[in-house]
């Protein structure tokens, strides 16, 4: 079988597509993941309108970073192809990429607000707040206009590698959150924790916010990321 | 066996009907689901009072589209049996109807107020506000009640087949949502949506509303709808 | 078998009980329905802090109208059997007897505020918002103080029978709700659906609330209730 | 099989993590609940990063009392172990240990509000606010962050005992609820009470508070707990 990617990344980016509504965060077959394979420059990516309990990994769609045209698969592939393409290309650390349209996230990106730090379990995953984008332009709309939903999260960031890997992140304005990480995994489980910490956001500020002092979070993000970090075990993820 | 209705239109009406618990729409036995056959000039729809978790393709009603009487089944229709067959003699486009009371929506329903469009996930599916109707008057609920709260969806809308196309669903003052689509499945799928929207609604009132430009809205109505969709895959729903 | 009441109370009881989680009213072992023989003068009610999953028609306890005593079982009855015998006692039309911790019902207990009357999900079952009773005074919680909290619901209603069906469940003021109706099933619908209210009416409250026309709730309680009941199927509950 | 601790104690404490997700109080693999044996000097401990689906008696570590140091096990314990230990160590009457980011607690702990007392669920379990803790200095976030993070609530409480037996848990300021018991079970439902608490109160504050009469939360504390206590069955829990 003359696959173009690995059986393994298929499977990866297949059960982490199933995960989405295992984790509450799908209404009827919103949300997407991908995962990149950069050596063969091609990433897998669920196809457009297909329902979670049917999806198998034939029903996968092998997609061109250079220029997005269908490498394999018999099915279309999500509408938000294009954003993930973008992501890929913009940011080379990015291994996979989740889009949803997770409740409590989408009513941050609805109200254009980042989603502010305001405890150890965003500092956790985010180092600093989840940002919001600029509303996309009639030209960015009328014109590739999936493509320039990607731009939108690069210009915010810069085009920084550094900065997408430290907030992992973003909510396109009026729209919702897209996440990326490593691999695919890693980028649906910053979905998660993006739609929690929305919605431990969202119950805060009606109790009223007060600012946490940048020593906790930044305890918090180095005990789990980069060098010095002891969270987790080297065999149990 | 001298059906009315092809088996096929009732296999769709009892899966739609299921899937209203499965979606978390339902408190005991509140919505249902009905589709029509126009050249058959009937409806099928849920029995009144009947819990989901024992309903059969047997216990559904046919109906007749002419004067709402009972041409098959042994259970007595559903008590808005009136109030979908004022909705199918209005809006010729409308193959199938749905009734939920949805938390979210009843929410809006009660408080007199549309939802708004806050963002794409509202404008993929509606496109504009779902309205809220006017409250029904004494006479209006003295006699043929469940016929006038149709009316007051249609009277709403103008008798619009095109605007009950463009925007698939509305409030019912003090009541709750109903919508409406090509067919049973699609009525179904547009409570699920409705109700979603209802919640981040909801959610984004509470940070603050921000208007959303009308050119991001059209984009994404106009991408899963009219003659240049691009969204789905044709086999794949 | 020498038993006190019938098989098909206890199943009927139990039956209520294990809907108590299933419903989503439930956390821990919070929560008990109980129903009445009125001819034996007993009532079956859950026995105190067993879990719903371990939950059998033995467990179940029979409780003396008179007097309160255990008639059979061989574990001690619900911490709130004494709230129940004086709901049965006062009310000679209540069949069952239900109370709950459900989160939105007791949010509006500790509130004290009633449950309004926002739309016809509300009156389809409630002929009139949902009281709240007085707080008990520090005698009515040094002796007595579970029969004492049936009392609170007692005088609230006059101890008249006909408030108590048109408007079947009251919240107890800084506790929770309790609910009723002709039998044990029904006074757990009847917590269902005070529930599902409250989540509605804290919703709508959030959206700013308007007064429903008289005329359209009593349209909605009649349909289902009284001599011109229209609503549901006779072999379909 | 030469183990430090008894089987009862590691099946005790796999149970009470494995109810975490169960409870509807994780996301990914966040909580954690522990169990103490004091005659061995040692304590049960879920370990760190492991999904609840996977975890198995041989994950758990067993961890010195004294000292923080792994007495048995393969992998490293939760990154919030020298937290428990804290906890241990400073009250004597405690024998489990819950944490988790439940998130109605969370926001609490966030807006640095402790959890008002607003009715008898949850004078049921706590008899008292569930307080909150001062923030954490530099200096405790620099060395021996997570025994500190035990010290706040140690510092709260006054290293007093019998407080942390009438108020079974805390909220650490901008992270989350910790909760105790005379076992990890006790411990586990500490927590969901918390929860459960948290979300009530939230709601009661969006529709106004009101003070609850002291002698009715004596009431229900005290029919729960003490030597008067008469809620349960011996044999039941």
């Amino acid at each position: 079988m003359s696959r173009t990617v690995s059986e393994e990344l298929r499977r990866e980016v297949l059960e982490a597509n199933l995960r989405i509504p295992r984790a509450g965060l799908a209404t009827l077959t919103w949300g997407n993941v991908s995962g990149v394979d950069r050596e063969a420059g091609v990433f897998v990516i669920k196809p457009s309108g297909v329902t979670y309990d049917v999806l198998t990994e034939e029903d996968l769609v092998v997609v061109s970073l250079a220029d997005g045209s269908v490498v394999e698969g018999r099915l279309r592939p999500s509408t938000d192809t294009e954003t993930h393409r973008s992501l890929y290309l913009a940011f080379p650390s990015i291994g996979g990429v989740t889009h949803t349209h997770s409740t409590h996230a989408v009513a941050f990106a609805q109200a254009r607000r980042s989603i502010p730090v305001l405890g150890t379990t965003h500092a956790d995953t985010f180092n600093g707040p989840v940002p919001v984008t600029d509303v996309l332009t009639p030209e960015q709309c009328a014109t590739d206009y999936e493509y320039n939903t990607g731009q939108v999260i690069v210009d915010l960031l810069d085009r920084d590698d550094t900065r997408a890997r430290e907030v992992p992140g973003a909510l396109v304005a009026h729209h919702g959150p897209f996440t990326w990480g490593a691999d695919a995994t890693t980028s649906l489980e910053h979905a998660i924790v993006c739609e929690a910490v929305a919605e431990m956001a969202l119950r805060t500020i009606a109790l009223g916010t007060v600012e946490p002092p940048q020593h906790l979070l930044d305890r918090h993000f180095t005990r789990k990321h980069g060098p010095d970090a002891y969270y987790g075990n080297p065999s149990a993820t």
